[in-house]
């Protein structure tokens, strides 16, 4: 029997599925899991997108272009400009989601062997990305203390070797919910320009941002312009995540017709989604304002109930739709492991992902929880009081 | 300005895209280009399939499981059973088109400096995924006088080092239509068994036989259950290349799981073409008697209408949609950019693809063209007469 790749051997797992195996059995023994561990928003994706599947004319799936239809990518374009992002449609190239900008973009900029620096906790799929691109993430920590602020400019300036080669960000941030704020965005340019580095910057949750807060993108950052690889993907924000409609932008010649190149190899994007996505970019204003007041109710109640714990802290995102949330336990794998398996209040139990998983830090994030307020309200209510409950006696408790 | 990566300039550009600048100049200045050089058929989606997306009930387009619907997988269990194939649905990974399948694929097999061989001319953006995960591509030349046969088995067990992991065929073949025999096939087993390597085996063509000629598949070969991987797609199938749906299918548990890790990285599959191909499990039997029967009567038009051109060569494939033509002339790839350039022949032209792209050793198939029969048979008979007509004044007629 022919042996598999040590690539193969060492990709990561995620930290999200690793318990689900014991969500199913403890589903098998009657209890209700609150999933609280993923983020599949249960928000309806607009209207307009799902008619203009109903309306379809062709009689033909065909390919598109391989950087994606030329009339969604000049649709796009008025997006971004709509947004404060000056882009041209040359400057797209639509991908299969985001994960496919991702590994198409560390592919095209970066050798293997090469380091990139990830503040973390850090959305734990960039591993895989890197590991397929041969590359090695180097983490610079930001604290729950700072609500996951940007690390200090200094952190980075430490982490830098002849082998960084860039620096990646999820901005607002999954899984921390934090918001760069345009003075750190502006610290990360100034090092980005003097080591000649490359920024990727994950904005997928650009529409997700509350308290009056509005996201800066990096593509105003000046000074930076050849630097600067902007993510993104309908996903989130029209609650499609199924579509795999994503898009890699950039200013960068080189890097365009590089990304391009790959993205030719594999023929095309998926046509039906983009077809659902270019209809969902005349979604109305007023569905954004409802998803976000939406989420900032769901925010409060997960965020203001896990505070109210005795021994939880939990930092208030500005941005996004998830939490990391210090508990008063041993280890957060054991005890996400345990409500699945031992515990149940009135029926009901919790998953929740733990923390760890988004660290690349050895031994970080031991005793926090990343959770997800995609679900209702009522589900978060009673989500809180199952945490609570499970804390009062838990064996591990600390 | 940072640098890209040597991945990204060494990233080969699709041998059929080169002269696309040039189609575009004809067709401004006023000349019909007939298009023989792309797979794209013109054939409808199956009735059922495009209902499908019609009838759609869903409102959020979610996440699909990262290996695909089950519910499609089990329906494609029974699609390979009917098709004498003995594939249970968890022997199955959805994957984004036969593309993602094979870059999963070999980054699952495959360590960066190991070798493939492959029997070339072969399907170009084998050099792509091979780019992407690093490895190289050892081509055993198959000739055209043999009408594409597989080369004799020595050939390849003279290309075998120590590095060598693996064998990629694709039968029914793109680009020489070629049809293995089950005897080759069975002499490819061998090698495979004998040296341990992984088989590679796209059969995305495999309702595309002619002549009463049935595809063997490499999953019935015997002992070599865990050397075998099988690529998949319905982009041909159903001419449905914009649905983005494929699939890898093994028995090895080892592969399998491996894969299933890349494929956890970039979540799912594309929803919404995963229910238009799982739809498209229902197309009725006529559908594909009817498109057989019109490739049938393509290919005799255009091969027929090649071979009685002087002094130009085409063997009859057996399957698949292509051929590959030996021309009287001096260089393809100068022809077929005089054919857009300075050709016309009443206000008509043709596209075809050099055929120096689909070969991995320097200098072959510098005469030969791939032509794809696509098109109606008008338009391929008219492509054939300005062949004929252009071959007459072509400066560097041989």
């Amino acid at each position: 029997m022919p042996i598999i790749s040590i690539k193969g051997i060492n990709m990561p797992e995620s930290p999200i599925r690793k318990l689900v195996p014991f969500a199913e059995t403890a589903k098998k023994a009657g209890k209700h899991v609150f999933h609280l561990n993923i983020g599949q928003p249960d928000i309806d994706s607009p209207k307009v997108a799902i008619d203009a599947l109903k309306d379809i004319g062709r009689t033909v799936i065909e390919y598109s272009h391989s950087a994606g239809f030329e009339s969604y990518r000049e649709g796009l374009s008025k997006y971004y400009k709509k947004n404060g992002m000056d882009v041209n449609a040359e400057e797209i190239i639509i991908t299969t989601g985001g994960s496919e900008a991702l590994v198409f973009g560390f592919m095209t900029c970066f050798n293997p062997g090469d380091e990139v620096i990830i503040p973390e906790p850090f959305y734990a799929n960039y591993n895989g990305f890197a590991q397929m691109a041969g590359i090695n993430i180097v983490p610079v920590t930001a604290s729950i203390e700072d609500g996951f602020a940007l690390p200090p400019i200094e952190e980075f300036e430490k982490k830098i070797t002849p082998k960084t080669k860039g620096i990646v960000i999820c901005n607002p941030g999954n899984p921390t919910g934090y918001l760069y704020a345009q003075d750190e965005l502006k610290k990360l340019a100034e090092i980005v320009k003097k080591k000649d580095l490359f920024l990727f910057a994950d904005e997928v949750y650009r529409e997700f941002c509350y308290d009056n807060n509005s996201p800066f993108s990096v593509l105003n950052l000046e000074g930076i312009e050849e630097n600067v690889i902007l993510i993104d993907s309908v996903s989130k924000r029209y609650s499609m995540c199924g579509a795999r409609i994503g898009a890699l932008i950039t200013r960068n010649k080189e890097v365009l017709k590089t990304v391009l190149k790959f993205a030719q190899a594999r023929l095309s994007p998926p046509t039906l989604a983009q077809i659902a996505s270019e209809a969902a970019l005349n979604t109305p204003d007023s569905y954004f304002t409802d998803v976000v007041n939406e989420y900032v109710e769901r925010r409060n109640i997960l965020v203001d109930g896990l505070n109210k714990i005795p021994g939880v802290i939990c930092p208030k995102p500005k941005g996004a739709f998830y939490c990391i949330a210090q508990l008063p336990i041993d280890d957060a794998d054991l005890f996400c492991k345990w409500l699945l398996e031992d515990f149940e209040y009135n029926g009901d139990t919790i998953m929740m992902a733990p923390a760890s998983g988004f660290y690349a830090t050895k031994g970080l994030g031991k005793t926090q929880v990343r959770l997800a307020y995609v679900l209702e309200k009522d589900a978060l209510k009673k989500s809180v009081k199952c945490l609570e409950e499970a804390l009062k006696i838990y064996p591990g408790r600390k």
